[in-house]
């Protein structure tokens, strides 16, 4: 097991990566300081895994709630259901609540917790690589809005992160892959030799390998631990290096109303078009720009937006993206591979060329 | 105008009190960084002062919503409207919220302001005196569930508090000498010259006279800002002695369906059993008792449960508060006046006693 320290202060805590960490009672005993648990899953990760963490808890008061996964049920609704569930089961401001499964339920567990009694303890125990790598890292929780993404939150860190590697043998093959793509850019954005690493070992990784997964993960959360530590609540302008590709991805999603592609496969297209634009604008050589198309080809995700899709209308998400998020129109490109830029002044005429 | 600061290191801010500071244009603007400002507020205070808020803002992007006053109305569907009308006019993560309004529209809107696009700015200006001197500082947001009364918030700190006296002027008379009930409490827990300052100046406090009303309003507050400042997330029990008549007057005001009693009448009752509890236990003399009871019968504040409220129902709120919040029954007793204390044993037949 290895173990990654988010650095925030009294707000600190340990992210786990290993194999099988579900079975360690103790170290899930540890993090939990009251008599209180309020397991929350998802079928069918609940089936799988929810009786290996309630045999940790066996002496606590331990309660369950499942709810639907999926991005349309990360609703106040949803989040409603969690916090009425805690209030008829007695829960008292020492409870801890565990988030078990994808981003989603991460995501609404977490602003639970945020908001339960002003606040009350969580963990994180994502069980897609999506999750692992990317969403149950830094606190960032929410519930998205009819007419507005992700609009409701808070910034909330969890007491500790268990990412056991073992759940990605239950994860479909589609939805490893797409979490590969929030790995890539983690390497992009931050550190050129964990891409050169990738590019060496994407096989083994591919295949699963115990030892290249584990590093995958741990260097590619150790990625977003540095950059959340520097810029928590998304205030210096940091944190927002991690939306390389997110922009386009937005867009894509919004378009093709969350039906085509998952989160991770519309990011693959948007580091794709972040390399093209980079390249265009000439902060990326040919050949880095080509390694990224490549590997990400490689890991048979998409590249390119599908002809079908309206190109009006993704011009007209992305000017939403922005409208909303900030007073301009804000794109991550790169600065070579390993090094993320904020740029503002791109024009249509430049997003037309790339789309 | 005198300025207390709350001392909370990054989250520090001032606390304005005075005349007229609805029109201090360049003071209102100080605290606001962006140039979008959404006014929450509602009838008949919206009518009276609103207009006010807006002259300060006519070079800003500044929208207002009105909602509906009352505890019935502090829910999740008013805090989603306030939500929605942000997303609606397109408010960005640098607008400030304004409260205008009492406890209600104070704890909405900072719940609000602490959860859209994961927190902005937010400013209280308090228009009744018991949110003056209570509410409006120290950060606690919340609405109610329909089975738990703030059971859903944040600890989330304003940008700054405007405590403009003249405001006042059309509070209903009923609810200013509710306000006083808090103020009462303040002296009573933490400030014993404060408590004989009150017993010295109530007629002209009663009759609203401007110093001593600024006087007396700062000295509560003042009370509160050391409290929070020691602490601000309820974690050490200090903040706690902030409950000093709380547990009866939450269990007063549900068994009579918060119809009978506004709420700083139910605590001018709490704080009378309170101080004969204190008294019963040896902690306080006969003539400080009397004291207590004395100056809420000089403020025509009620001072006894009314008979016909059912004792059994009471003692079944008051154990349902205790459920909820905390494994055992907890009481604020008075350690003479002045001072506080965190009581944990108190029995069913003490209660029966005081009652």
């Amino acid at each position: 097991m290895n173990t990654i320290l988010m650095n925030l202060e009294e707000r600190s805590y340990p992210i786990y990566i290993g194999s099988d960490l579900l079975s360690e009672k103790d170290l899930l005993q540890k993090h939990v300081v009251g008599e209180q648990v309020m397991i929350v899953s998802q079928p069918p990760v609940a089936s799988h895994y929810i009786e290996k963490i309630k045999a940790a808890f066996v002496n606590h008061h331990c309660d369950e709630v499942i709810i639907d996964d999926g991005e349309a049920n990360k609703t106040l609704s949803t989040w409603q259901r969690i916090l009425s569930e805690l209030i008829k089961k007695h829960h008292h401001r020492d409870t801890t609540l565990i988030a078990l499964g994808g981003g989603v339920t991460g995501d609404i567990t977490g602003f639970a917790a945020a908001c339960y009694q002003r606040g009350v303890n969580y963990i994180q125990i994502p069980t897609t690589l999506l999750a692992q790598v990317d969403a149950s890292v830094g606190g960032k929780t929410a519930v998205n809005l009819p007419n507005g993404k992700n609009m409701v939150g808070a910034f909330y860190q969890p007491k500790a992160v268990f990412i056991d590697i073992n759940t990605l043998n239950t994860l479909p093959e589609r939805e490893f892959r797409a979490g590969i793509a929030e790995i890539i850019k983690a390497a992009l954005l931050y550190d050129e030799s964990f891409f050169c690493w990738l590019e060496e070992n994407l096989s083994l990784l591919l295949a699963k390998d115990n030892a290249k997964l584990t590093e995958a993960i741990e260097r590619a959360v150790q990625v977003k631990a540095n950059i959340v530590a520097a810029d928590e609540k998304e205030q210096t302008g940091l944190r927002a290096l991690l939306n390389l590709g997110h922009t386009f991805a937005h867009a894509i999603e919004t378009v093709t109303e969350y039906k085509m592609f998952l989160h991770g496969e519309a990011v693959a297209i948007g580091l794709c078009l972040a390399a093209k634009l980079s390249f265009q604008r000439g902060t990326l050589s040919e050949d880095e720009a080509n390694r990224i198309i490549n590997i990400i080809t490689a890991v048979k995700l998409p590249t390119q937006i599908p002809s079908s899709t309206n190109r009006e209308q993704l011009l007209a998400a992305i000017k939403l993206d922005k409208k909303i998020s900030d007073g301009k129109l804000v794109f991550i490109l790169l600065d070579g591979i390993g090094a993320a830029q904020k740029v503002t002044d791109i024009t249509k005429q430049e997003l037309e060329a790339i789309m």
